[in-house]
């Protein structure tokens, strides 16, 4: 059982690469809400190949159909579907590819637990996978929103290899702006000159058929207090999980993160103080959850992408015999740097969590609060 | 729902910090398995507190006593509980406690979210409800070790503020070696030298009523390929998850982590090779696990703590009524830095979603191979 | 994994026949919650062996003792674990039964499954595994009427054998009233001239050392419409399967039932109507569910129970070698005739059901109507 | 959470009966499988309307395609999804449908849970529902089989109102065989005289707009050993709840049923005895599960069904502004009898339990058997 997430909102995706397209079944929803599927498609066309010369070439319209769950634009209560069928499949480029096991790629693992890989492309290891997230995030997004006005999800690439965006833009962040100053970049980074100097970067390992990893920072706002659970539910143990299932990924920090285990207690707590009618807290090392229970404060987490494994140049590997080799990709359409496309993945998978979370406690609050 | 985790091998927690125990069951265990309650035992000694000068002083002797599942040493393939009565109960200790908001702990988002709290010690956000994971640790370990007889999980602390243990132990490990030397540490650090330091450091945050955080660095060995699934139950971000739900962290990263961001798709790739009979990789920035499934290297991954959120100086909060105060804990038992006594915790965790995904693939295993 | 039922309340049953004891973990209770543990020793006391002279002659007091979930009688929103030690254990009674598979009895199938089986008493097929499930729904239907003030489960037995209860006693009933005449009798039966029959049935097979079956019929009012889910979670598929697993259990009909299937469409449909301010049925042969979601009508439903398996006669069947033999059993404490305490099991499994069913139809709960 | 079955093999399944089509996502197939799709049709062609006088007029041909999971006829691993798309939608013919409640339809309750309900047809309540789930039965039937060769499931109808088949033709049984005279039957029932009486007492009550009910007897043989958990996963109580989960269905029994609650103990036992190599029983009144364990004897268990809702007759009923109102369908298509395509998705929700527990019994087995 591979492809079901979340407890109470649940997301099955389903669908290969090369297969006859990708999708997701979201079963939860309440009846009666509203649902566009025109902003599905805006956040699928974030995440979409082909959108800027520094993406894979790949030409997929990824038009989103909905198989089930609306009627005239509501939600039924019933699952709803939604299905982007493959249009540009070319299962001739991956020929070269089946005879080896490329390194970085989850070839040698799925032919290790299934006995058989996908024979184009990489069959559900594919970042292809992830348009039934993104599909599924936009509604998730949208349904929260109904119920929490102030709910924002802006995630924005942080650092290319080494360029890095060191502006704290978080706390005195106007989101709304920010997302259409990430939007203007072809990186999603928000601060012009970074951008222009990470988009120098890509491109120059895209020349040298190499390929560049990065940093995703990702903040949430008007998320109300009582989120997550106290034990293994915490808020931010599910956020890291929904994270640390995208594709590349190879860390998670919330709040203060690494950078905070250099702290002293005395530094690291955050003072609780009144703003407004509401409480919250001076600083935000705990990045919005304390004990795995949202404060009300923005959450704030960032992400850790490694370089994409398919690079155009000679590697040492092994066939499907077991037999030393050398491998060098003749086609295929690869992005050199996943982290402008991540973005929308990552606010999806975090719009996933809070749904999933605003739901449970729905159950979960006090009978006499509700 | 709070305390269930994860999905063939199930356990649930349950207990307070101040009320009659804490304990565990586990569900899934097959039949006819012997598990030793002296290792169970031995895993909690380490998580105990009061085993040396730098953790709490609170009193506990943590004894487990088992309640269902066992007879003669063998499992009836019925849920597994283990529980341990808490003895050294002051509720008093906690009556200052109880008209504030401690910074950095879980009083407000509690109190949010349940309509209540636990008048004595932080109920479930204590982490004397990590008995329960240790515990179920413990057994998840035997049951793997049956069946896996390379198994091994080794912890240490990495790192301990700006202290850390620079050399990179885990490719050339000895593992059992190591063990026997992070035992010997009472910061349960493997290098002599780099565990005084990090001694003394703490024991001077101690003095000061202050307290430090650090990195714990995680080893698993002898993992056999094809663990994990290649969408949301990626063998990382299971281990994300549980990681993540453990009281204090911040951050985790697996294999080349937040460093692997700087590097190429040249550099990060890792070549597969021939080792023995078997498939290998040449590095091991993957940290064993390539798209979400294990592929027979070490599995590593660090994890980031905050300092411990009770420290004995005056900081600004609020009162339950919302208005401002001062607040400085006069009583009560904490460790000064939470790491050594984390280690165990750390590995029971990674022993819990080891044991679930073994499970798992029993169940997956192509019908050819079984 | 064999031993957790529900999806928002979520309970883990655990504990053996002749292990220290038997319980329950309670994991989605809200928080703030009043629960009396007083009521939970009454259902336990109904559920009680030795209760009268038909019952077995095990001396059990069932004591319940609360190891976590609760402070001065308020729920904290933590698991709530509930316990019963055993203390009338007699390992030899069963050391006869150890070199047979019993007839009617699990012996076979767990040895099968497990490749183990417990040496004394049934192990977890023992009905000593019903205490968690009863003590778990004494503390459901406490949450269901905290929220639903005219929430009402009563059960009885319906008949022994050929020895029924004609009267449909539902429909004009005073659940009340019912329940006070059926805790006068022996049997559970709330007509007294149908009990004594019941009873002297009962005796009759007690001194034949044979055993007897029979139907309860258990009556749920007060029940909120919306509650089910229309397709795989239907209110009367989840009730099914948890009444079909109850030891001994062999069949489930809701409404109409079997019998229904003999009546057309025209007889069978339920005319809508008002009630009060409220809309209802004209006639009740759906049993309160439509499409598998409550209509506020009383939900009813009959439970068929096999005869008991234990009886005090010789039996032909198979050694653990597999040969044939001659099995009587010489001593051990059963019931001949497991209705009368099996009628606060069923409100138990159905409570459970219907306070999981409460939790899930808050979190669906259509956005505008919370 | 609606639609979503299974703990290892879990079925999801989507769409409405006016929508876009119906489908399912099946997670948890085990990679490397042969599954031949013209299986799967044939089962759906078997549960199609208007394939006899006696079914709905529905013209749907139900012509099955493969969305994801499949590559050249074999299971990837990756989840398996089939769509059916809805051609004959007429949503004019339910026009005057919603100014009603329909007695007997889930019209009332689903308005009371969603706060909407589909415009045309039963949106999920409608049996086009069932598509998804006869779709993926035929998957687990071909997974089971690839397993366990002798695994076969037959069902028929019983009896249709008071026309009852009174042999027991499971004992003696060649499965096969039956299955060969069941599909002549348009009725399906395997004797030609009863199936005869039954097709005459269909057409009369749809020549009077009028309905009837019935039973269907289901009889699986081959079931390995050890299949089912003890507790509230019971294999009979998982098969209570799948096929109470069917719509129109009002009753579930096994082996002896509500029959054997008026049999005695030593009456009721099956005594164990040798058969060939295997050890089995010489009676079969437990239906071949003890302790919620399959034990190797072929299970069997009949379903009682309510007369079809939907009759063309005038009915009192109240109307969507709760005023008292009269109903007659003018138009609209539906069978008088649902049994003859109901024996289709019985033996699916069968097949679906089977799979599950088999792939649990995968992962729970000792580990010294594997």
């Amino acid at each position: 059982m591979s492809s079901v997430f979340g407890h109470s909102f649940r997301v099955s995706t389903f669908g290969e690469s090369h297969g006859a397209g990708v999708g997701v079944v979201i079963d939860g929803l309440p009846g009666n809400l509203i649902i566009d599927l025109a902003i599905v498609q805006e956040w699928l066309d974030r995440r979409r190949p082909g959108q800027s010369p520094i993406t894979s070439p790949r030409t997929e319209a990824d038009s989103v159909e909905c198989l089930s769950g609306l009627e005239n634009g509501r939600t039924l209560g019933s699952p709803l579907t939604l299905f982007v069928r493959n249009t540009n499949v070319k299962p001739d480029d991956y020929s070269d590819v089946n005879k080896v096991f490329r390194p970085g790629h989850a070839d040698f693992t799925t032919l290790q637990k299934y006995g058989i890989a996908a024979q184009s492309g990489g069959g559900r290891a594919s970042a292809r996978e992830t348009i039934g997230r993104v599909a599924a995030g936009a509604v998730a997004w949208q349904m929260i929103r109904r119920r929490h006005k102030d709910f924002e999800i802006v995630g924005w690439v942080r650092s290319v290899k080494d360029i890095a965006l060191d502006q704290n833009l978080e706390s005195s962040l106007d989101l709304v702006a920010t997302t259409a100053l990430v939007e203007k970049s072809v990186v999603r980074c928000p601060d012009i000159n970074t951008s222009k100097k990470m988009e120098e970067a890509i491109i120059n390992a895209k020349n040298l058929g190499d390929s560049l990893g990065g940093t995703i920072r990702c903040v949430i706002r008007g998320v109300p207090t009582g989120l997550g659970e106290p034990v293994f539910d915490k808020l931010e143990a599910d956020l890291a999980k929904a994270i640390m299932s995208l594709p590349a990924t190879k860390g998670f920090e919330i709040g203060s993160g690494f950078a905070g285990t250099k702290m002293t207690g005395s530094e690291h707590n955050d003072a609780l103080i009144r703003k407004d009618q509401k409480i919250g807290t001076l600083t935000n090392n705990s990045g919005g959850i304390v004990g795995g229970i949202s404060n009300g404060e923005f959450i704030m987490f960032n992400v850790a992408f490694k370089p994409v494994s398919t690079i155009f140049m000679t590697q040492n590997t092994l066939d499907k015999n077991g037999n030393e080799t050398k491998f060098k990709p003749e086609r295929g359409r690869h992005d050199p740097c996943v982290l402008p496309r991540a973005v929308p993945m990552v606010e999806a998978m975090a719009a996933l969590v809070i749904a999933d979370h605003v739901l449970r406690q729905r159950a979960g609050t006090p009978f006499i609060e509700l």
